[in-house]
């Protein structure tokens, strides 16, 4: 009993929720993201992956790897063309630390696969509380402000309290000691005194894109 | 050295975030309690209250305590007139059993309190799938759903993988076991495959509902 | 004092419980491996070897690995002929995404190992519900029914509300963050509102398909 | 806005999984109990009742609560006559120390209701293994035995080494230090060397109870 | 064998270490606290005592409870007269929400034994940041900040980014969900991006106070 | 099905292992501990309880609890007279603070129900070491010396580089915060530096006592 | 400010507790182990090695790793002569499976080195739980024994439960899920029902063997 | 969407607070912190780098890495000019074994940055305590004691029941089984009956060197 077993792709995923199937890269094989790539390719549908290394991006079949635009620092990738349109509703992602950024572009980059054009304001940790408040006025106006942050991770809370949009926290797994893996970014995020706040799984950049997604759709919906 | 020290009550947050600061009774004397209502009454002005049990509801000034709007289920009471508005965009409450409604109720009563009207639908836990899936089609057309489960919190992923609005994950304390004090249930939600689902902290009702308020006025906002 | 020191193989475990010792690999040496293959060569013996990770079976003697039917998803091999009987009793093995399939296979192996026909349905995750629909009326005719799911683990308890046979859920260390190594969907599993669940160990695929057999060989039993 | 809010019974469980809704008493207040009472028995259904504390049970509508076979050490209720079938197919229940009765009651309990002929081996812990190995012909002849054992859990390993039907553990929430809450005795079971063990959640012998329906269940179908 | 046993008082503490043994009541009977307060008054010593609970203090003999400062929210008690200097050093408190104040006058009275000024300003937690802000420019004076504050504990970080003293966190037992028990505003405190901001154990309001009096100790000796 | 089930006495155990069956009171009834103390009365046997509170020692039966010696402190009982003997070999029971004794005392009585004559030495904690070295060349010609300790656990570890006779630790369950439920006594004691350190379950001072008596036991029969 | 540091030998150790300072090898350069080898050499002492991996060992001074005997299953090594003593008191070693040989042999080579005759009997396991019976009278004859079991870690307690010697339980850090890092085997050899049995951090298999030591030594002396 | 971020250092940091931005080369790419030297040497500022491995500094730019005092041990490195002043305020840094020099070094390094004048004593722990009490007399005159060690963590409360300065204690993740990640080391500390301790994040050397600063600085000012 050897042998091979088949994918069953989630294909209506659009119509029920919205968005797409993402790759998920990090437990696939490069035969498998090659399948995707050119089942993607023949159907001419636009695809986005995740959490493909670049180890694993320089192993991709030459001439499909040559089709995608890759980002090394949020580690995804995307299949087709984007057209980013302005929008009345606007979205912001501001990280505490250099070491967030890997986080915070994987969300820029799923809003960016998605047409949506994004704020990014970085290293404004709340170690240096000025930084962050220079840009308060700005964050007001946003519909959606979503904190990268590892560490102790006070920034969403603080953002939560000064910012009338919808605040998502998304936990980073940088840090060291009580810190490592994530796990006091998260609980400080939600046990958060400022009213309001959502949070997503450590380091889900992509899911707090998602979310930013599905308000996004609901208020174009609701205009229409 | 004896004596009292003073309160700062947030003045600004309304014009700041978009709501008031609310009352969260769990950590409060009776006579602090009193001291706020009084307060509020004087200034012609509406309170929400949360976490107040029936004891010390009954303990409160008599005046006081019938000015009130009191719910024993979700231990909320609400001093001042509430009106409701029809909205284009809808918000549907959805609970796992009968021991998450105490905390579904507190967010429908803080929904209540700002005037939005709920869809509340309860005990369609997913051990009897068939009670959810009879509720789908209405569950799509909700801008946000908010899930209220506790045990092993399978509801949320389940319905955010079957709606395209926000889905906002309240994790509840019930349950034994590897499942008591709502533990499980958080982590189910945080970790859910399903694309763009939010958390707040277990048993955070109230937190629920100011997440749905905040979309909701940004929502508002855009239109105007 | 150095040295050896000699194994103590528990050969009467068929008698007493119904099945082989198998030769988990994880702790041993290559030496150990190729000694015990010998013996049961030797002996005219059949065995299942698993965590038999490729590097490891490359290293064993030329002339034993070839003797071995390996499988490299599952990191088993198998030594010696196996006849598959079709039964009454029928089991299937129902897995979330594609990072389950090592272990559902290890399931699967080890159940073929001992002849059990065994249907495998793949990639049927919650988080898009209608491919596990599309398969309830044939998984409702199963005496067996293992999930085997990482993440948030919702799989089994939406399973065993669904089916009436016997739902054994096999938790996987995948996912990240509050995820990570299985410890969220072992607690989904173990929590779930669904009656009659049972659960292995994380990653335990062989476990699950040891309890099937249990129950397989007490039908067969019961009907002699 | 206050006001009730309706149950929604699971009525196709029984069709769909082969046993009936029970009502779980920890969560609900006397007033629902009272009604489920009199909604089965106005249909003549048969129930069962678990975490019913006496002091809940002393609160019931005297009518109902007469109809009921109460059962204080396992906190168990039933409602309507049990007949008790001899079957081919037997279950033990086996218990380390006199504190994990409780919960091994539950289980009995539950068979008792469906009717399942038990065997109830109590206080044979494996700090006196002799107690234990004087029964252990009788367990090679059980079609399921059920361990339920707290402190360090070692019952449930022993017993899945020595005999070949199912063997389901019941980890239980007794014991200090770190045998606290039972986690102790539900690691103790998932990391057993013994093959084929499987585990509910700690107390859950409703749980274990069901487990050993389903298998009952399939066996019975099996044969007609 | 039955009978008493002796305590040990640590006679020369202060002597080593700056400050005296002080009586920590929770773990003591009322005959106990009589013992060694008859004691202390015999010997004209003054005395504090900390966690005396009002039920435990109203249980005292009369005689000696009449010569203690009792005070009921920090559930201290001091024995002696005591003298506060005006110093050239100052010490603030600050406290994130009124859960808090229990645990902030504990480290008050405290200092207030030893004769040390404080400043308390207490509720301006960062939910509403410009209450902090407002209280900067006077708490960049301070030589040693300490700050109270449960739930996520953001307060001390924020407080250590913006001023030059010693920053000390007290994390504090309130809230609920993740942040039950105070780990996650203990987590927070150690993770912090602020450098140089030093913690002590979950409610220990006393040793936040001892940890001041080490400083202030050390800075008298050096200016002799 | 209602009714009583058997208790299975380990009527061997002192043969094996070299001391009778212990009375566990926490988790048994008034009822069930009369019955067992009135069938040793009948055989004349002398019996050891622990963990029997004072309240439920004033609910038996007034002519049982006449016969017993009975320490509150410990909450231990003993039936039957008690002979101390002096040996050589020597044992001494040291504790940290004053919340420590009552575990101290447990094992103080476990070794006086068996004839061991015991040094305690109480109230010596760390925190003034000179209290533990005034009684260093004491405890340097013990055979055994008993560390009982909460809070941070220091004293094991201090002690075990002191002294070269067999050094049990035995944590507890005081002290509040990152100490509550004594796991930080119990990890330290488990990763003190100090080697030849051996530890028990956090508050079984009895087990303390127990492996103390195997030691003496083996002492004594290698005598003879 | 770069450079050196001394180390602080603990010279008065064996006078002290009776045995040497041990060299740990795992946070050591091999320079700083070089250089304690040629001091011992020099002063013509011999000396235990532990944690020194093969890697390690073959990058040590050629002279100085000629002088060693090294073990590298346990990875250990030692120099200079050791003469066993056969002696009335004796040790036995028993382990549960082939992954725990390491730390049951970091255990044999300590009491080696200290000239101690020990009984290795390994691959025992309570899965097969024969295996052990067989050995049983041998080891109700041993003053002490020391059980070395990782995963579920059942081994020690019945043991415990079966001889009447000094058991010392080495919980190991084998397994996978919920028994990775040797947490589930400790906290089970705490929690275990059998009286008197004593626990040593996970992996210290040099632990025990001091242990084992300290009682010896004791029994020595009491024979003098 | 592709691209580069710009960093905001914290250029006010000195003024605020009293010290310099560190680099935290942990999360940086080479390139960064190449940028970060360059802009310092061209603005003729001092720098302080951490957590630089001996990998990543040798791949620095040549010319940059000339001009860094490295420093292997504490990963640590110096751009420009240190003066080291005596002060009347000492400061000492204590550490438990050998594995704890590279963190106790990292606090070294920055006080000397700082020009701190520092006392280091190194492996003097607990089990072999004379090794401490040897420096006694000579730590009682220190301002500030800072105690680094790991493994069970016993040092900081020893040392702060004799002194009576300022005690930090850094724990630091050194150990295996319960003591792995710091946790328990950390524990000790935050829980030790020592009053007035304070602690910092695991290994967070260079955290209790700014507190020291924080507290040196505050007392230079109160001398002006």
């Amino acid at each position: 009993m050897n042998g091979d077993w088949d994918l069953t792709p989630d294909a209506s995923r659009k119509q029920r929720i919205g968005f797409d199937e993402t790759i998920f890269c990090a437990g696939k094989t490069t035969d498998q993201i090659n399948r995707l790539l050119r089942l993607a390719r023949e159907a001419n549908e636009s695809l986005l992956l995740t959490r493909l290394d670049s180890g694993k991006f320089s192993e991709l079949s030459g001439e499909l790897g040559k089709c995608l635009d890759y980002d090394e620092v949020s580690q995804t990738a995307i299949l087709g063309d984007v057209t980013v349109r302005k929008d009345k509703l606007r979205v912001a992602i501001v990280s505490g630390g250099s070491s967030d950024v890997r986080v915070a572009r994987e969300t820029a980059r799923t809003l960016f696969y998605y047409g949506v054009d994004v704020r990014e304001i970085y290293d404004v940790g709340v170690a240096g509380l000025w930084r962050l408040l220079e840009h308060i006025e700005e964050l007001r106006d946003m519909s959606i402000v979503i904190t990268v942050a590892g560490m102790e991770g006070t920034l969403p809370g603080v953002v939560a309290g000064l910012v009338p949009g919808l605040v998502i926290a998304v936990p980073v797994a940088t840090g060291y000691g009580v810190a490592v893996n994530g796990g006091t970014a998260l609980n400080s995020a939600l046990a958060s005194c400022s009213p309001g706040l959502v949070v997503v799984n450590i380091d889900n950049g992509y899911g707090a894109g998602c979310a930013a997604l599905r308000m996004l759709n609901v208020m174009r919906r609701s205009r229409e």
